[in-house]
């Protein structure tokens, strides 16, 4: 039975745009494993109630119910320990958290502040009013607002990926000579504007943005065949 | 014959502060090596003119010389691989090179904003206009604008902490179970302002404070024991 994957969908059912479903799909992928994505909007909670919370991804397995992004990677590195290493070991497990700190704490707000109201443009039109609404209350401000100037407010963005920049300047993937779960987690958030906003988000030479296409470009194009901007 | 470690040291011989010293230094306690340590000002630069550069930490280890905090660690780690590792693999060793780019890029210059006046009242008086003139250039403002209202900014410094904070939420090193490099370089940077400033960086409850206290008192308090403040 193939395992599936509750997955965030848009307006239309093929536009698949949460970094963390991503996070899931490419650490999937990386294992070689098929799955059946399954279209899930925020309004359908009742139909992951199962999961025991109200959140994407939710992977199941067998009899096995695996929800958040980071305790999928953990279940399939441990499930199937003869396929590609998503950590390749427990220094490198320990240090992928890091980076997924750093990725919701940094990377994930910092675009948000540029493109979250294109993403709401995105949304089934039953998400849009729950998600124009808690988004206003976290934020503080219309979603439009938090848009505003973004052409300037770019550069503080682009500047807070230095350290990726800077990785990526002495090896070819954040996981060293091969991608790891590490990549797929920075992945994810660039792959939630690229399936969302058509706000450039990179300089055409910047390395991150040469990352990007070849993560675009892995297993089959996966993640580049998805429906999206640049 | 003992490794060698040409290490910055203030006006007092005893007090040194380089963060990529510290780290050095760590590494080097990490893997059970004895090291003496000879101190070395900015002034210095023909001391060190063998290694054919003019920053350190230098290390000699017999035959070697390796200058660079990276270099260091990764030679320790390729000439004592019966020691303890400081990488865990070649995943956590692709993955720590993230952390040496975060810690570069956000935690030192966020941490030079908040105490570079107290480093320069702490150099060797030889060193002290070279410093401030360099780093006066460098930023655009003299020393003490540059930390002027740090009571205030401090708040976003602590903030950028956030994705080694979410880390140590689940676990008790950057490196998991025990200490490794990756926990090193970050630790650096915050003894780098231990030892020049009576400011405090951290609140005293931040889960940060208490993993940099945990390696205060590593290795024999090697850290703890330097002259600094709290």
């Amino acid at each position: 039975m193939a395992i599936k994957l509750y997955d965030l969908a848009g307006a239309e059912t093929d536009r698949r745009f949460s970094p963390y479903c991503w996070r899931a799909r490419m650490a999937l992928a990386h294992k070689g494993l098929e799955v059946e994505t399954i279209p899930w909007r925020f309004a359908e909670k009742d139909a992951i109630a199962f999961s025991g919370q109200g959140r994407v991804p939710v992977l199941i397995d067998g009899d096995k119910t695996v929800s958040d992004s980071w305790a999928i990677a953990g279940y399939l590195e441990h499930a199937y320990p003869d396929r590609p290493s998503l950590f390749g070991g427990a220094a490198g497990h320990a240090l992928a958290r890091f980076i997924n700190g750093w990725a919701d704490a940094v990377v994930l707000p910092g675009i948000a502040g540029l493109i979250v109201a294109d993403v709401c443009a995105h949304l089934h039109e039953k998400d849009r009013d729950y998600f124009r609404t808690s988004r206003e209350h976290r934020l503080g401000r219309t979603l439009e607002a938090v848009c505003a100037d973004r052409d300037v407010r770019v550069g503080a963005f682009r500047q807070s990926l230095q350290p990726l920049r800077m990785t990526l300047a002495a090896q070819p993937w954040l996981g060293g000579d091969a991608p790891q779960y590490a990549d797929y987690i920075v992945f994810g958030c660039l792959q939630w504007a690229r399936c969302t906003s058509p706000f450039r988000l990179l300089e055409k030479d910047d390395p991150v943005a040469t990352w990007r296409g070849r993560l675009l470009d892995a297993f089959d194009r996966l993640a580049g065949k998805a429906p999206g901007y640049m």
